[in-house]
């Protein structure tokens, strides 16, 4: 019965195959093939690349090439400044620990505090600046290597970018950011100049960048990748995720304006029980019964398909929940349980880090190698 | 003969009468009348105001409504970095340095170092560095209080201005931009945002802002005055001169760029005669028999205008050359020799100054009261 579903291609299935397919060539990227794969896992292995979430890049085997030359690369990420962090927020960052902790690079963490509130009508500054300070504690929590990682807010560091944002934007003109970010006569200023503040740190150093994001990032860099040379510098390379599946299904990309569909780091454990019971799309069947018969779709199950991509790294045990729930024998009721699990236990240790975090930010922003070096260098 | 000429009203007098009233309609700035000249002629005299050089204002009554309520005010004026400082660039300065001294106000000069850089195709910023240090010196050459005036650059006082500029920036928008300094879709994003950071200082304190200019610079100002209020501040306020004329008559305005209708203030001062002998417009006779007997026009000859608004401001003085010149008593040759020895003393003495300025920049830019307690506000 379960196999079924592996031979009849479900909408979903089909449509979220063909999506990131599509969106690969939409917008020119390249994907990890198994031999760019095979080059990456020598160094170490990560559940998010070899179970394909991420599965994009522009560059990776130039990167690897540096790498290999002893040239070296470093890697660039940010986040913007939001109310609710939620998973979706956490991957990117994820990849970027990785990496760092594989390569021994350094890592740049942009906070724009300005876009956000050039870009959004409801937040003051002053909601930000304390918002902003939230965020950094949740990816002080992550781990990152405290020397040889750099936090910083765009508004406290402006003062060393400035020059360099001048330089990049002397580069750029309306026609570019309106086709690149669908900027039009209505748009303010600010934002306007925005886009050569986020590319100042693809040059940070004389090495190539690498930045983890989601694919639907790619087009932010596209101007960068245009003017990098001109500048006497590397295109930018990335490596593309998918998007972490909002709790409605397996399509589309979580917010954080919908709680309903998105797990925020600040959900309590009976929160997030409550919304994966409630909300977290279900590939089962509408009874008991006849999921025993019939058996449930793991590829259209968001409760299996966080256990993928995110809280079951081991690829047996994975195995054995993707072949019980797709037989019947596990209902949805217990793969839904065993993703709380591991989401509070996930939650209840990243809270826990960011208490032990507080400590860390310092380094990260102000005092460790990297960050004592970049308050010293103006761009 | 002399009176013909007041009488025949030459088509320069009548292009020129005729401009600075067509600027003030087209602008809709107002007159700098006989009622507000007794204003502002009952705390202090000034030569370019009573010659009406000064001649057009925006809330210039209300900047002294405030003062005489104690609610104060404050001057602002900047200037980009030239390869070239000449004369035409001290008038505004001039105007700011006695309305401090008149009124005891603060003034703030910025620096738009990145404008320059965003605007031309052919200064790097090493060579506008080096040359906004000689700009700042010129600048303290002429002397204004040190402990009241805060002269910064605005790369290197970016972080204290930054969040205020996102804020203005957030008000105006590419059509705004477009109307007010003709962008287009090829101006750069650099380019774009800098009005944000021209408007800033407008809002330094809580107090009425007030700008010495050239006519020219109004329409910069109509954005700060459209969104002044919404921003909780003041309009700008602002007081118009005309321009000083080239060389080559007294139409137009003197530029930078053309060595030959400018007196620059690195000019030695063989140079200085040359240029006046050789260039400067006159309103004498072909001939000195006709001279002698038909008279010269000083409202044409460039001479005397700038002797007029600039270099004597003793009116009695001005009136007996005013006369003689007319009479065709004195030549064209002796006017220019008056005109030579006026500025050529001036020039030496401002080189004096600026060798005397390089001790003053350090309070006008860091340690001075007003500059100290900037660098330790963020707006």
């Amino acid at each position: 019965m379960a196999e079924q579903h592996t031979e009849q291609v479900t909408p979903w299935e089909v449509e979220g195959e063909v999506d990131y397919d599509k969106l690969i060539r939409q917008f020119g990227t390249k994907k990890i093939d198994d031999s760019l794969y095979s080059r990456l896992k020598k160094y170490g292995d990560n559940h998010m690349l070899r179970r394909k979430y991420f599965f994009s890049h522009r560059d990776l085997d130039l990167v690897l090439n540096d790498y290999e030359q002893k040239k070296g690369f470093f890697l660039y990420t940010g986040l913007a400044v939001s109310k609710n962090m939620h998973l979706g927020h956490l991957t990117s960052f994820l990849m970027s620990r990785w990496l760092q902790e594989t390569f021994g690079v350094n890592l740049y963490v942009e906070i724009p505090d300005e876009e956000k509130f050039l870009a959004r009508k409801d937040m003051t500054i002053e909601e930000i600046d304390q918002q902003a300070e939230d965020v950094i504690l949740n990816i002080a929590a992550l781990g990152f290597d405290p020397e040889k990682t750099f936090i910083f807010k765009d508004r406290e560091y402006v003062k060393n970018m400035y020059t360099l944002a001048c330089k990049i934007a002397k580069k750029v003109n309306f026609s570019n950011v309106k086709a690149v970010f669908g900027f039009n006569e209505q748009t303010n200023i600010g934002l306007m100049f925005y886009p050569a503040m986020q590319m100042v740190p693809c040059f940070f150093e004389e090495k190539r960048c690498l930045i983890p994001a989601g694919i639907d990032q790619d087009p932010y860099w596209r101007i960068q990748r245009d003017i990098a040379e001109s500048m006497g510098g590397f295109k930018t390379a990335a490596i593309h995720s998918q998007f972490l599946p909002p709790l409605s299904g397996v399509e589309g990309k979580m917010s954080a304006s919908r709680p309903e569909n998105a797990i925020y780091l600040n959900d309590d454990a009976k929160t997030v029980r409550n919304k994966i019971m409630k909300y977290a799309f279900s590939g089962g069947q509408p009874t008991i019964e006849e999921h025993r018969k019939k058996g449930g779709n793991p590829a259209v199950d968001v409760s299996y398909q966080w256990l993928k991509i995110f809280f079951e790294p081991n690829d047996a045990r994975l195995k054995q929940i993707h072949d019980d729930y797709k037989s019947g024998k596990m209902l949805t009721g217990e793969l839904k349980q065993i993703l709380a699990d591991k989401l509070n236990l996930f939650l209840e240790n990243h809270r826990a880090e960011k208490e032990k975090a507080v400590k860390k930010v310092e380094k990260l922003k102000y005092s460790g190698k990297l960050a004592k070096k970049m308050w010293e260098t103006t761009f």
